[in-house]
């Protein structure tokens, strides 16, 4: 944890985004680790847990953290918890939470609130369209032999 | 929709992941677009949603998608629904449901039910640590001036 909070002072430091570092660990070994790179790299999902996690699966050429740990700097956010799931890494640590966060100006509490209203009612506006059309797809897919699970 | 329903059945048939597809539209231009390309490139954060927000962002070589609209061929799963408050498109449209992606074995809707139960008593794991170090970087932060607000 430490690392991962030196990770999130270093690219705080350099201007690369907000203060967050995060590492995956596999049998004692770093093999994935990542700060912010929100504003460096103009990508939204650039947080610190999704570049460890994509770090770390290229170097096991894999998109399963089987048998990992995850650290972050702070709570994931759910874009982050999301990616920790299809991941699936045995456990992780987190030091600040989303309220720590929140009080910095990070809309991560914000983001977790609005999972809780109904999809129509959103600050985002989401709405359905051509449902009949794109099951033809999922139909096609559940036929499928030989697919992966993710 | 059409074609983001064309982009799930040929990153399919592609054997490029599951069968998604997604969209950015700006000003009447598609700006970023992608399939679930989880089993290519062996990257679970690598959804539909993810890989045509993170081309949008690199056109407009900016973080946020102001002014843009999103059409993705099924309901976005946490992951990408953080992504998109992240990025924050004026709205977006979506055509299958997380129910939907469930019945043909995608964790969805296993993910959002896993957000709505306390942190410590999910399926995976999670423990605080270093609080009160991590937190100096955010006091760090907050007395920084001329920072990015994501």
């Amino acid at each position: 944890m430490q690392e991962a909070i030196r990770l999130a002072h270093e690219g705080m430091r350099n201007g690369e985004g907000g203060p967050f570092g995060a590492l995956v660990v596999k049998d004692g070994h770093v093999i994935g680790k990542g700060c912010n790179k929100v504003a460096a790299q103009s990508d939204p999902t650039a947080h610190a847990e999704i570049v460890a996690i994509r770090e770390a699966c290229r170097y096991l050429g894999h998109f399963q953290l089987e048998g990992c740990v995850l650290y972050t700097s702070c709570e994931p956010c759910p874009m982050c918890l999301g990616a920790i799931y299809w991941a699936r890494p045995e456990r992780f640590f987190y030091a600040c939470t989303k309220t720590d966060a929140a009080a910095i100006g990070f809309d991560d509490k914000f983001i977790y609130e609005e999972l809780e209203i109904p999809l129509g009612e959103r600050k985002i506006p989401a709405e359905q369209l051509m449902r009949e059309d794109a099951l033809k797809v999922f139909q096609q897919w559940s036929a499928l032999g030989n697919k992966f699970v993710f």
